[in-house]
């Protein structure tokens, strides 16, 4: 097995984090002499770095001194909106997204840091039904809009995350499930199954939200077959990959995003899997006016210089907060720290402890595995009823060695193995399963 | 003048922060040693610490000493949700909200941390939304949702903040500007008036969001006017008092909430003016159940043994996004430091500071002040046309010295002095007003 990649040990961190709090002290202590604005222009930071993440680990010193030399100079503001869309830039480059979806100097699509998954599904949402709205008003000028939302219905598969559900019901419009199929994915027929019903109906589909990496089984939606069907019919397609995007990184797990070109949006959360610290969830839009068409409001105290400016990205028409975190810095930090490789490599290393798990799983004749095992989890269960395996859950939980979440697998209950800590190793698999299998025994002995 | 409470400084901060570092050092050199979910019960916090603030600040010490003892048995969850219940519960108290606001041990309203006020204002409008559709439809069960929605309006003041007619635009409601009078306040006349024509045209009001404190110049809607109107008709009274509810900490300023018992909900920002670092926005709700009843969805995998247990809060249901960050942390240190004195000395000398910026304005004859001063904002402007005020916070912001955000008050294009860092002494007041003063001399001599 491969070393976990360590961008710092912790004698470093003590080291490096006793230097930082020096760093605040300092900063707090020479406030006055610094200048209350800054003396930078609108696009002054993407110069000054890389293109693209480096492919190697650079220091701590490295970033640090970068901090000073780019980021205390913009102040807060514009680095913090700056830095945050060369960094979105950098991460859609490490998953090979498409040109459109990058901010790059003169783009027209962008990517921004959200709190979660569940606010770009309904950014994005919200968004799409404006736009249809517009639309469909401009087809149709004796429509209210309020007709036009009585008829607009989104979509999703029946195994997409509950945030899509919600997302429809704060957006006011109907949300339906699409079946999937028996790899609890949903392909292109399904869609246009209920596409045609619909229409029939007078509804008015307007917006798809297409899952990679699904939280029940970690399956995924039929993005070739979908996204030509979203295109055509006029549907914004919104990619939610909030926990397998990040294994994106990896060219040979890059093919699960095929498609995405056909997309409207799409979103993962590197806070899940890529190393950055809660909260940072990235979403990317090929067109950044989609977003500031529907929620762009400008009073005087909220504008500026720049504001008509095509270099200023105005970070506050993206999202529903208006105050803004500095998250980019995170990203900076880890991207540089750990390099592209290092990355790669901690993902490659989850992957194949869940696949040592299944094996660990498939050996042992009582249990079964229930779903493909693409990237770090595992969906498992004692061969027999639903009750059996309940309890099999509740003497793992209550035993508090390790913890499990479980999902329904159509009408099967189903256990769900997640590698998902920093610091995981064979070892602590050797453990859980070893755990798992006396528990299991016991209970079956009962 | 008081001198400025600090709970502590910078030699202090560089010690603490150091042995912060350490803690988290070796938090993780231990963490296999530690369960791996915590044995406390629900409700286990609340008893653990006093019902309110400490009037007095505590040490740096005694707080860690409590997060080892209280908060790290309790882990993450439910630790988290619990110390957040009980902070809103202390910072209630102390601006002495009605008890229904509060949770208590067995009360049916509390309060949550929300990222922003716009999200605040958000949330509840969309549950004011489906409180009114479902009282609706039950009155007239011919109708469908959508006819209501289309019927819905929602209220504001004129001078109310533009997340409140986002809020509107996201919810797919429409919302209307109550017209605020010459002190720039809503009083229950003006929202009646709107109310009668709007029932006359077949509308549904069903929210009002009143401002006390606006983002232009800090004005206070009539809450004692306008809250039996709400109240008699229906109409969901939300609170936005962002900037100006850390203020009602102190005796002389909670006059300025009287009006809140007729409320469903209030919002303020304790990281606007109460110490507390961005973000930290406070929400409370008299009925929690309007928030559950509107954003309540429950997949299995986010399911728990206690979920219908009174005594256990999921605040996922009462906000936008699914993951939390463990925000009353900041809360809890910064009340027990400072103590509820220091914090209201804190409030004091900026309000005491405005009025030394007032008194300076009102000394030289080119100037006016634009708005009663109430707490930390000055508003003022040169007697004179607009080009000329406009002039004026050119040069001023020009020169980087200080930087000042500009409003319209009616017709007039209005300067606002904002007292708002944790820093600020009366000597910057007197820099600040020497260096207007001396570019408007310039201004008026070119």
């Amino acid at each position: 097995m491969l070393p976990t990649p360590v961008s710092m040990d912790i004698t470093e961190f003590r080291k490096r984090g006793k230097e930082m709090v020096d760093y605040i002290a300092d900063y707090f202590e020479q406030l006055e002499e610094r200048q209350v604005y800054p003396d930078v222009e609108p696009g002054y930071l993407r110069p000054l770095i890389p293109d693209s993440a480096p492919q190697e680990p650079e220091s701590f010193e490295d970033v640090l001194k970068d901090v000073e030399r780019i980021i205390m100079p913009g102040a807060s503001s514009p680095a913090c909106t700056e830095l945050e869309t060369v960094m979105l830039d950098w991460l859609g480059k490490m998953i090979n997204l498409p040109e459109e979806f990058l901010a790059g100097k003169d783009g027209e699509g962008g990517g921004v840091i959200q709190g979660s998954a569940s606010e770009a599904t309904l950014i994005t949402l919200l968004a799409a039904r404006t736009k249809t709205i517009r639309r469909v008003q401009s087809e149709n000028p004796e429509l209210t809009a309020a007709d036009i939302m009585s008829k607009l219905v989104a979509y999703a598969s029946d195994q997409a995350h509950s945030s899509v559900e919600r997302a429809g019901l704060i957006g006011g419009v109907k949300i339906k499930n699409i079946p999937s199929d028996d790899k609890f994915t949903v392909c292109g027929s399904a869609l246009k199954k209920v596409l045609h019903e619909d229409r029939a109906a007078g509804l008015i589909p307007f917006f798809f939200c297409a899952t990679l990496g699904t939280t029940p089984c970690c399956s995924f939606d039929r993005l070739l077959e979908l996204g030509p069907i979203c295109n055509k019919e006029n549907i914004w397609m919104h990619i939610d990959a909030a926990y397998a995007g990040s294994a994106f990184i990896c060219p040979e797990f890059r093919h699960l995003l095929n498609g995405v070109e056909f997309a409207d949006s799409f979103n993962f959360n590197p806070h899940k899997w890529l190393l950055v610290n809660f909260d940072c969830s990235a979403m990317w839009v090929k067109k950044r006016s989609d977003l500031t068409n529907a929620f762009k409001l400008d009073p005087l105290y909220l504008q500026h210089c720049h504001q008509e400016s095509e270099l200023v990205t105005d970070y506050r028409h993206w999202q529903i907060p208006l105050g803004r975190r500095f998250r980019s810095l995170k990203m900076w930090f880890v991207f540089r720290m750990y390099g592209v490789k290092g990355l790669q490599e901690y993902i490659r290393k989850h992957v194949k402890l869940s696949h040592e798990f299944e094996n660990l799983v498939l050996q042992d004749k009582r249990f079964e595995i229930c779903a493909e095992v693409t990237l770090g989890l595992v969906c498992f269960r004692l061969k027999g009823s639903n009750e059996l395996n309940e309890a099999l859950l509740k003497s793992i939980n209550e035993a508090r060695k390790i913890h499990l979440v479980p999902c329904h697998l159509r009408e099967k209950f189903v256990l769900r193995f997640a590698i998902c800590s920093r610091t995981v190793e064979s070892v602590h698999i050797q453990f859980a399963w070893k755990h798992i299998s006396e528990l299991a025994t016991e209970l079956l002995n009962a």
